[in-house]
């Protein structure tokens, strides 16, 4: 077939070129059952031209639910996973998604899915651990990567996430790279860790977040290569939710904190590095940092939204890495058309790496993430709402959260209902999934203000969160559930962490019944 | 005051000698409010003859309530802690106790309790998070430490335990250091790392249990150390409990799993690192390795008990590694009897070594805990029966857990009420209180049989945890309350882990009403 002079030029392997194909090419590959691996994370670097040939194919022949998979992305991939979803292509999934129809089957029953921390998923896959079952010995039976470029040994330069690519081609059957020509070469971004298993593991020998050892791509046998398609598809990352009253106040709160840390000597005038998840909240306290006196700030994360491209340009920020960048279509822009200075300023590495508790401890990194509610003794949950409904998974909140120097939750004190526009208080008495422990988090910081939790007891602790964290409209109905909980506690003799556990998910059930959290009674 | 020759053998910095003081004399250096740090772990190596002196100066002056000190231990001190409990002499105390007289008091409310993952405690307590509301910016008034040897540098040589002591001494105001002299000198044992901060931090350079880079003894400021006391009460640890037909039961589950995991290749044939806790069922366990055919066993754990010496002896124990050793009189006998044979082969660490994610992720451990309750989901709690009352603390189970290669927890599957022989479920609907996540454990086995939850979603981990796991009694009732939560969440499009949360906590509301866990209604 005609290969196209973009492909030629990225392609640096000249083997390859003979296994260039058509996606449509390569569908009679795929049987039912079979265990992919795709490289992306956080919704860039994903394969798009297969996934998407394979969905017209499964959609013309009318073959829902019964071309289906066991589908392992790094983190979420981009829409054509969606439509796997839509069309019923995936049996089984892990670690975390993004994307209305497939959360849709998840709480339908209709995707198994598990998800587990960022750090250990790639790890526990190499192990064997999820595909114990097959009785080939096969761990997976495709890998789809996106590359930006092939070097002159057939390794994968990926695009804008590394994710579990590394991982995954290391166990693959085969492998098929998708070279998107779509998009610049990333080439010289990247600073990938071949998996090491115990008992031959080393030491991560990263001291600083602008420390590079690893390799410039990701290695991979030829023979192994099946298949290299084109793809002409850029990745699509919605705008950013801008920053709102409510944000930028959680933001005020957050570095009003930080600069009372560096007062008492609990942390240096550049901060620790920051680990920021995405949204509203996470943008405006990037925002906040950026118009506060911090300098020469620096960042150990796993996904850069375009917000930290401000940070670097306001001169705040020395050095960034992770294990995605989801810039925006003016943010890669911005970024390309600033390629020599930003890539002297930014590495992204393999998502084991970027959410490592070794390295996350050992930087000393500030986290900061977004839950769907938190308890009064700071138990947080980060995935299933009133404890059934998956959103998007566990993510990496927990890597970083648990192993931080500072763990820090922020959220809105309370979100609308169709009735209520206070009916969803996010500070409830007790979590109705716990995701991240009370022996895990530090701060909770909502639009109301900060609790600052460190070396408090349980009460103390639900105390300073009721106070400074709840909306005024929960604060009495909590702090009565409190009082109610430790008279009954005290009676019992159970005073550590009291709770009603009759009435501990009522706010919950009020919600469902009333459209509100606001409990009115507790009998 | 005389000085024991005793004590002058063990002590061999001179200067230290003009600072020998009897327990009684120090009496007026504790002041009401202090802020205090005890050598210990797991109730050996913790300073006696001050901790005593002191509580009698409160018996026999009535002072109860009026002398009271924020104390923090490694994790649990010795019988001397029970006393303090007992005379309103801790006001704070953290992360880890054990002892009835202590938890009492927490759970009265008399004493405020928080506890940490020991990993972190130490360095938490460094950076100041414990203390920030003292106005005088000191961290610890005291530290009391207890050494079997000093050496020429004035260094502190430790007991059966490092724990916390090397993080306590470097921010302690004023060292007290009791030399105990009847139990024999623990020198060479030991391989410590000072703590070092972010951002200065460097990897731990451990890539073997065996591997020792430290220093052998914990340097003090001579200058801070304002006393030395001798100290003549050995530590007493109670008799293990033997191991019966439900641990051995377990026991043998575990060492199928095993033998199952070499057969297919996800484990070497000598296993991994093991971690193992206390109690029963871990002597259980460990029995049940040494009577299977594994050799060349290696340990990294936080403390080593009496049946680690079997495994020594019969050839099956390479080495092991741990923050603390805590035999019974008759163990400890055994040790110093065979010390030539046994120091070559086992090594005592800080516990922010022992328990650190970052060795417990590289060796690729194999953790095994007791949780006090597992739910259908697989999240456990560790910490606070049916929610609120405290037991011990979370001590080294979650660093465990989160951070090993196979986290593994065992428990037997019912418990006894005063009315009802199997009365307690250990496996429930939803955990009262959780300390380990569903993201965090692999297995979870029972004397009924074991779970193996990789790779599985969370209706499919309830359906193997019941069938495998639970009592006979509660399989139909547990059963029950899944399908009946699925029902709903079908309705409600929330089938990702379904619960009915007005019914969630049934089985412990119906505990604390009949005595029995055996439900038998959900109206």
């Amino acid at each position: 077939m005609t290969i196209s002079s973009l492909l030629k030029e990225r392609v640096r392997y000249a083997p390859y070129l003979s296994k260039v194909a058509r996606a449509e090419d390569l569908l009679p590959l795929f049987k039912n059952g079979q265990y992919i691996g795709w490289s992306g994370f956080t919704g860039v670097g994903a394969p798009k031209a297969i996934p998407q040939a394979l969905a017209n194919h499964v959609e013309a022949n009318k073959l829902q639910s019964q071309l289906q998979f066991n589908l392992f992305v790094g983190a979420s991939a981009g829409p054509e996973e969606s439509r796997w979803a839509e069309l019923d292509m995936i049996a089984r999934r892990a670690p975390h998604q993004v994307g209305k129809p497939i959360a849709r089957a998840i709480n339908e029953g209709r995707i198994q899915f598990f998800d587990k921390h960022l750090s250990m998923f790639p790890q526990d896959l190499t192990y064997g651990f999820y595909t114990r079952n097959r009785t080939d010995g096969k761990i997976l039976d495709y890998s789809i990567i996106e590359a930006t470029a092939i070097k002159e040994d057939g390794s994968i330069v990926p695009g804008p996430s590394v994710g579990g690519s590394p991982e995954f081609v290391s166990v693959s059957d085969k492998v098929i790279i998708e070279v998107n020509t779509a998009t610049p070469s990333f080439e010289g971004l990247h600073d990938i860790d071949m998996p090491e298993n115990p008992p031959y593991r080393n030491p991560y020998p990263y001291t600083s977040v602008d420390h590079k050892c690893g390799v410039d791509s990701i290695p991979v046998d030829p023979e192994r290569v099946v298949a290299i398609v084109e793809s002409t598809t850029r990745d699509l990352v919605p705008p950013n939710t801008p920053s709102d009253d409510m944000s930028r106040a959680i933001g005020r709160h957050l570095v009003e904190f930080f600069e009372n840390e560096v007062r008492h000597g609990r942390l240096p005038e550049n901060l620790h590095p920051l680990q920021s998840g995405i949204g509203n909240i996470a943008n405006a306290v990037i925002e906040g940092l950026s118009g506060a006196s911090f300098k020469n700030l620096t960042v150990w994360t796993e996904v850069l939204q375009d917000s930290f491209l401000d940070l670097f340009e306001n001169g705040s920020l020395d050095y960034a890495t992770a294990t995605s960048i989801r810039l925006t279509e003016s943010g890669f822009e911005r970024f390309f058309d600033n390629w020599d200075n930003f890539s002297k300023k930014l590495c992204l590495r393999s998502q084991v790496v970027s959410n490592n508790p070794e390295m996350i401890r050992r930087l000393g990194v500030i986290a900061m993430n977004t839950p769907v509610e938190v308890d009064i003794y700071a138990h947080a949950n980060s995935t299933n709402v009133s404890g059934s409904r998956m959103l998007n998974g566990l993510g990496g909140s927990a890597d970083f959260l648990r192993n931080a120097k500072l763990s820090i939750m922020h959220t809105p004190a309370a979100r609308p209902t169709k009735t209520d526009p206070t009916g969803i208080s996010t500070i409830v008495p007790m979590a109705s999934h716990v995701d991240q422990t009370e022996h895990d988090l530090d701060v909770v910081v909502t639009d109301q203000g900060l609790a600052d939790l460190r070396g408090l007891s349980p009460r103390e602790r639900a105390r300073e969160i009721i106070k400074n964290c709840a909306h005024p409209d929960y604060e009495p109905i909590l702090l009565d559930y409190l009082e109610r909980s430790e008279h009954y506690a005290r009676k019992n003799r159970c005073l550590h962490e009291p709770h009603m556990l009759q009435n501990a998910h009522k706010f919950h059930l009020n919600l469902a019944e009333k459209g509100t959290m606001k409990v009115d009674s507790w009998d």
